[in-house]
C-alpha cells in the first residue's frame, strides 16, 4: 500500500471527564473536515472502560499528518485536554499492511 | 453520529509468523473491497512490538459486520489463523463519538 500514516491513541480521562475530553478531540478535529489529507478522524469511547477514549487516525502520508498537527490554532484545545486525562496517552504506531481504505 | 460500528482488533501471532497471519488477514478480506458496508478494514503491523498486528474496521452497521462475519467462506482463513496466534485475540468495542470518516 502507498504512503498512508495511520496512528491508534488510547486516551485515559480522569473520572467523570471523558465526555469533555470527547467534546474537546471532536471540536479540535473539525479542521480536519476540509483537509483533503485526513481520511479518517475517528473518536470513540471504550465501551468496557468509562474513562478512555480512542482515536484511530488515518492520513494520506506522515508528512501531512505532522504538518496537520503544527496549526497553532490547535495548541488551545490540548491545553484544555491535558488536565482532564488521569494517564499517560498511548500512542500506537503502526506499519499499514493494506486492506480497505477510503482511498481504495 | 450515525449508527456506524467500529473495532479494533489487537492480535499476537506466534514468534515469526507475523507476516503469515497478516497475509491471511489481507486476503481473507478482499472480499470486503466490494461490500458498501464496510467502510475501513485495515491491517497494520505494530511498528514497536514484532508480533503484534492490529485490525481497524468500520461499517455502515453493527448488522452489517455481523452479517458479513457469517460468510462461511471466511471459516477457512480463521482456522489458518488460529494456530498462528501467540495469544488470545483482544477486541476494542467502541462506540463512535464522532469525527471524520468516509461517510463524512
Amino acid at each position: 500500500m502507498d504512503s498512508m500514516f495511520a496512528l491508534i491513541n488510547r486516551l485515559t480521562a480522569k473520572p467523570g471527564k471523558r465526555a469533555e475530553v470527547v467534546r474537546i478531540l471532536l471540536e479540535s478535529g473539525e479542521r480536519f473536515g476540509g483537509d483533503p489529507a485526513c481520511l479518517l478522524y475517528l473518536v470513540s469511547e471504550d465501551a468496557a472502560d468509562s474513562d478512555v477514549i480512542w482515536v484511530q487516525d488515518l492520513w494520506t502520508s506522515e508528512e501531512e499528518h505532522a504538518a496537520a498537527l503544527t496549526a497553532p490554532e490547535l495548541r488551545p484545545y490540548i491545553e484544555r485536554t491535558l488536565p482532564l486525562l488521569g494517564g499517560v496517552p498511548v500512542q500506537v504506531q503502526l506499519r499499514i499492511a493494506g486492506g480497505k481504505t477510503p482511498r481504495s
